[in-house]
Formats: structure tokens, sequence, C-alpha cells
């Protein structure tokens, strides 16, 4: 099966932002075994959506759309797919209830215009995708043999109706069985991966292991595909063995999880609380917990102490530990740790101080220097580490790296 | 002028890496006014190379590649612009002395084959483009009143020939002035924004006004292109001025700003501090602060307080107003906002507590009920919002409607 992912819309056509949704979508269809033979990116421009769309029908069986669903007159992918495919634009009824109800509990800064209802016409035969996070509902348009899948432009909303309404029914129209399973890793770089496994790994018919690289570490995805389930499964297996015996200490999970996911999960499972005390990420290590619904069972808080008299005044760091060593120190995060767990009674505190950048640094304590504290069953360690790269990179290794530390304590 | 990119390589059609060299060709284009129709990528197949040639072709003056320019057979670039363009392959001495020169002074490990010199092989008549920094020259070709540009692949050799030979010569070609303004705005949506101005806004010839969304609100971007730089400086003082007038309210700034980027601007130039408490926020609103560089100038930090009981210790919430009020009230954001600044010593202070959900709405205070406490100078005043959408965000719009009312307060 071949694919062409059309992305529509200004935004990415400019350059103002990349183009994530047709990375996105090509590697979730490369994943199971679907050609992507190319990507275009064209403006809301009628013309050059159809012209775009024309050239996808001929060469691929599947085309995805994003963006140009919108509820303003520049939005013309249905207008362009409605032309092409000979299905005039109807006005769907679920689609319009969606985008009453969608409104119905909008925000108060929001104002419903009549050209919101834009969004409710979809190509005769269209059958509705329904949109979670957005106004603009998706659809599934099957002609022959061909299968058009329009989906709004938002990342954010796109991928989760992807996983929700698409991936299935793609699997089941290729009538293969698949065996799929994901090794979260933290601590050790994409290449070193890819380099050791080159020599690892046996090649079986059917089975692809690719790394991916994300904020908190590498995800090593192994599918195997095969024409029955017992095959593909025997595959999988055979791969799994190899997988975990040679990076068993840097698989942090098999769920899929990513590090704040997992240790979450971890403290819930131990019965534990947990709180934080953030300088240099500012927030960031809390946020990321808090992402997590039901993280209130575990988390107790977070304090940001910005400053030294802050350090002093919240956590109780000794005024005589800032002056002699600095707040970017073993001595510091050990005491901010120790003060954390006190003072939000937790279990469990990470403390987090350094040079995030780009100022501040000096000869002995360049940018990208960060001390870390880690409370346990009250003892308190600490690591260091010198993180490269900008300002927002140092924080986000801070926060990952920190709770990576931590559930190796814990474990 | 109009410009097709086209990138010709596996590893961004199968979703391994981001198409950057889109974005990085789109963004150098657009800003010197040459209007980006169309991104394309496909493998190095000949017949999709030469297809997507050939389309370019019909709809640009301009057409980029990038990749496909290597020594192996799957390289098939210039094979096909050859094909339609019909100017046939042939050695270019100068391409040749290229190759012979970077093998020349190569690492040892790197072996010379004949197929290296496929790579000094040109369509009749294009003008090489030397490569500092890998082994296949860039070419240029003018056909006609098109355009033709070959480059390699990887980014930090294709954008460093850009900005050596092409962006001057295109800038050149193109005999035109600009003026542009971007306003950011918070707290009115995207399409009643377009809706409103397509009745306040004059047609008038060389100018676009287009809005793109972000997280923190929407930019506006008016660009006016003229023959000379005072008529584009003239339409676009037209233009400003309407949207100055109608839209005044909701924007912040003109300057390209975030909303945290301006409210920390707006802080230092009235030489404040600022702390925040956080409940369901968790941590993101001192994390979107704590990312500009220089913050700590008058940030001093933040309590992610997701407990009562920590709401009551660290910022002194009365255990009564939390008995009586619960803690999504307008009585409990106050009390945070005011123990915040008294407990940070800040001239500012923000407070947010809610139900970012999935769980914990009741009827009376459904998901998305977020309270907000301000305060300024003494004074504490609190704002109630009802947001839709997922957990994270109804994270991430609490944090920015907070900023944005800041902002109204102080100004």
């Amino acid at each position: 099966m071949k694919a062409t992912i059309l992305c529509i819309g200004d935004e990415v056509l400019c350059g103002d932002v990349l183009n994530s949704n047709g990375t996105f979508f090509a590697k979730e269809l490369t994943e199971i075994g679907i050609e992507v033979v190319k990507h275009v990116v064209v403006s809301d421009d009628e013309d050059m959506v159809e012209g775009a769309f024309n050239d996808a029908v001929n060469i691929s069986d599947l085309i995805i759309t994003t963006g140009g669903l919108g509820p303003t007159l520049d939005d013309m992918t249905k207008e362009a797919i409605a032309k092409v495919t000979g299905r005039p634009l109807e006005e769907n009824a679920e689609a319009r209830h969606h985008v009453e109800t969608y409104f119905k509990n909008k925000e108060k800064d929001f104002v419903l215009t009549p050209n919101n209802f834009r969004q409710a016409l979809f190509p005769k035969g269209a059958k509705i995708l329904s949109n979670d996070r957005g106004t603009a509902p998706g659809a599934l348009l099957e002609i022959d043999d061909k299968m058009i899948i329009m989906l709004p432009g938002p990342p954010r909303e796109n991928t989760h109706m992807y996983n929700k309404h698409i991936k299935e029914y793609l699997m089941n129209k290729l009538n293969k069985f698949f065996a799929v399973k994901d090794y979260m890793t933290a601590g050790i770089g994409e290449s070193e991966i890819e380099y050791r496994m080159r020599d690892l790994l046996p090649d079986l018919d059917g089975v692809n292991v690719n790394t991916y690289f994300n904020d908190s570490g590498v995800k090593v995805k192994a599918v195997s595909k095969a024409d029955n389930l017992k095959h593909a499964v025997e595959n999988l297996d055979k791969i799994d063995d190899i997988i975990m015996n040679n990076f068993k200490e840097y698989i942090y999970s098999v769920k899929g999880e990513t590090l704040p996911q997992k240790f979450v999960a971890l403290l819930k499972s131990m019965g534990l609380t947990f709180s934080c005390a953030e300088s240099c990420t500012g927030g960031l290590l809390a946020s990321y917990l808090t992402e997590i619904p039901g993280v209130s069972e575990v988390f107790m808080g977070s304090a940001v102490t910005y400053t030294n008299e802050i350090k002093h005044s919240l956590l109780g760091v000794k005024n005589e530990t800032l002056k002699k060593y600095g707040a970017v120190s073993s001595q510091c995060v050990e005491e901010m740790a120790l003060g954390c767990a006190e003072r939000f009674n937790s279990d469990v505190a990470i403390s987090i101080s350094g040079i995030a950048g780009p100022d501040g640094g000096t000869p002995e304590k360049p940018v990208g220097t960060v001390y870390m504290g880690f409370y346990y069953k009250g003892e308190v360690t600490y690591t260091k580490y010198n993180i490269t790269g900008e300002r927002k990179r140092v924080q986000m290794r801070s926060a990952y790296y920190s709770l990576n530390n931590m559930l190796k304590i814990m474990q």
C-alpha cells in the first residue's frame, strides 16, 4: 500500500513551523508497513490543493491530508477533495453536532460565527472522525480502492485522532498480523544503540527495529509483521531476548511510559509521596509530573526557589552553605532535598540547582553545570552533570536526568 | 516569484527526521518575498523525482532541490532534471576538480571510487556552487525565466551554501522592497480575528495579512511589498492604523514577543519582582517564565502547592477558607496570591487553582473551572475561567490567561 501525506497550510509552507505532521504520519505508516511515497505541503489555495490531491490520487492508495478544515474561507481542503472525487459537499449532521457541542462549552472569549458551520460540510459519503481536542472534525472517505483521510492541522488534535480512529482501521485494511514492543531507554545515545544493535540482531523477515529519539531518552520499537499472529509473535520473541539481555540497564519501561509516567507509577505502586525543589529548572520538573492525570495521589508540590533568600527561607538551606559553596553545589542541593522533604512532608524528594545559561557561567562552574539532590528513606545523595546545549535543553535534560537517577535509587 | 522546495531522500520520507531543509529554505525565501507555493519530499526514485520536478517547473519560477547528489546509483536528482529540461548530463570540469580536491584532503578511511565522479556530472549549462563541507557540489541552472538550484541534502552543507552563494543572487533577481509588522494578540480566537478583518481591511496591492495560531495566542502578520520602500511603508501604515484601532485591547506586543517574554520585559522596565503560587498548573507558569534568559532579575520563585495542607503551611491560606469554599475558589486564590507575595517578598504575584481534569470535576465546579488571583500594588483581585479541552490544554491556557490578565492590570 502506498501513501501520500498532504499538509495544507501556510505556517509550514512559509517556514514558520516544522512539518511535524509529515514526520508523525510518515513514521506511523512506515511502522505498520505502508510505503510513504510523497510528502507535499501547499497553501490553502483551491487550485494548489486540487493539483496536489489529484497527483496524490494517481500515485497512492492512501492519502492523509492535514489542515484546511478550519472555519475560514481560506480553508479549501474539502472543496478541493469534493471537486477531484466528484463527491459534492453536504452538511453532515454528525459534524454539525460536533461543532455546536464544542462551542457550547467554550471559554467566554470565543465567539461562534456562521463560518464555524463550514466545518460541518464534508464530501458526500464521508465518515466523520470525531475530534476531542478542537473544533474541526475529520473524515474518512473510501472510494473504490482509495482511502482519503482528512484531519485538522494542529498536531495535538490529529495525532490523537490517528491513534483513536485510524491506526487500527489501517492495520485491519493491511490484512497482516502485528506484534509490537516498545523499549523505553534513558542514559544511552541513539547512535550507540543503533551501532550495537547492528551486530546483535538477526535479519528476520517482516521484523523491523527502529530507534526514536525523544526528550526523555530513546525509544526502541520492534515491529514484527506476518501472515498469522503466531509467526509474528515468535519472531518478536527472538528479538526481544536479545534486546532485553543487552540493554537491560538502560530500559526503564516496556509499557511505552515516559520517564515522568514511570516515576509516578512507581511512587503509586510503592505508596510513596513526592516533592521537589527546583532552581535552574524553574518548575519544569513539577510541570512534567503534573501533566499526568491522577498525580495528586502522590505529588505534594514543588518549591521553585530562584534566589538564595528563598532557598534559605523556604527550604532552610543554611546561609553559611550558600555563602561558602554557592547555590550550585552538592552541599546546597543536599540541603534543598532534605528541606523539601521536610517542608512538604514527602517520602521522596528531588532538588536541582545549576547554571542553565546563556549567562552566569564561570571557569569552575560553566553553563550546563547542574547538581541534583535525592532524598529517599532518610538518606540524601547527590549527583553532578555537565549538560551541553542551550538554556531550554539544559533545563529539560536536568529534569529528565533527575527522574532517571531517582528511579535507579528506588529500584 | 514563486518557488517549490523539493527534498529528495528516504530519511525524511519515512519520518526518521524532520524536514528541516524545507523549513529553512521556506523561511529564507519568504523573508525576501519569494512566495513558496509547495514543499515536496520524494525518495531517490527517478520517476518520482522526475514527476515532482516536472510539476515544480509548471507552477514555479524557482526550484530548490536538496539531496540526491551523492555518488551512488540511487542518487537520481540530476538525471531527472536533465531529462525534464532537455539538458544532457556532462562532466563539469569545475565539479570534477571539486570532487578530486575534496578527497585529496579527506580522512584516510574514505576511498575514492569511480562512482564519485558521478558527482561531477551536471546538466549542460549548469553553474557549479562549491561546497566547503561535503563531497557533492551544487549547481545553478537558468533556463529562460526559470531558476533551478541543486543542493546536497545535509543541512550543514546546504544552509552554508545558501548563505554563501544563493541569498544575494536571489535578492538581486527580485528587485522589490518590503515592510513587515507582527501583532501579537491574546484573548481572541483566530477565526474571530479573520472574520472581523475581512470587512475592515482594504484590498491593497502587494499587502498580505495572515494569522498564525500559537499556544499563547494569535499572531497577525502584515507584509507589504512594493517597487520602492516608500510605497511599501505607506501601504503598511494604512493597514497598521486599522489593525491597531480595532484590535487594540487584544494586542499585547508588536515586537514579536510571546506573552511570557512581554511580561518579563514589562516587569524589568517597571523594576518590579514577581512570584507565583500554582496548584492546577503545577509549575507550568513558572517554567514558561524561567525559559527566558535573564528572568532571575525579576523572578523570585513559585510555590507549587498541590495539597490543601501545603497551601496552608506554605502560603498561609486559612484552613477555614479551604474548608468553607474549597481550594478551587476565589477566596482561596486571593489568599494564595497574597501569601505568595508575602512569602517571596515580591511586588507582583499570580495564583492559580482549578480542576485540570480528567477527573475531579463536580456539577458546581466542572473540569476546566480555574480561578486566578492577582496581587499588584497591595491589591488582590481574582478572575474565573471555564476552559475546555484535555488536561494539558487547561494547564497551558490557564498559565497564558493569567499572564494576559496580569498585563492588563499592570498597564
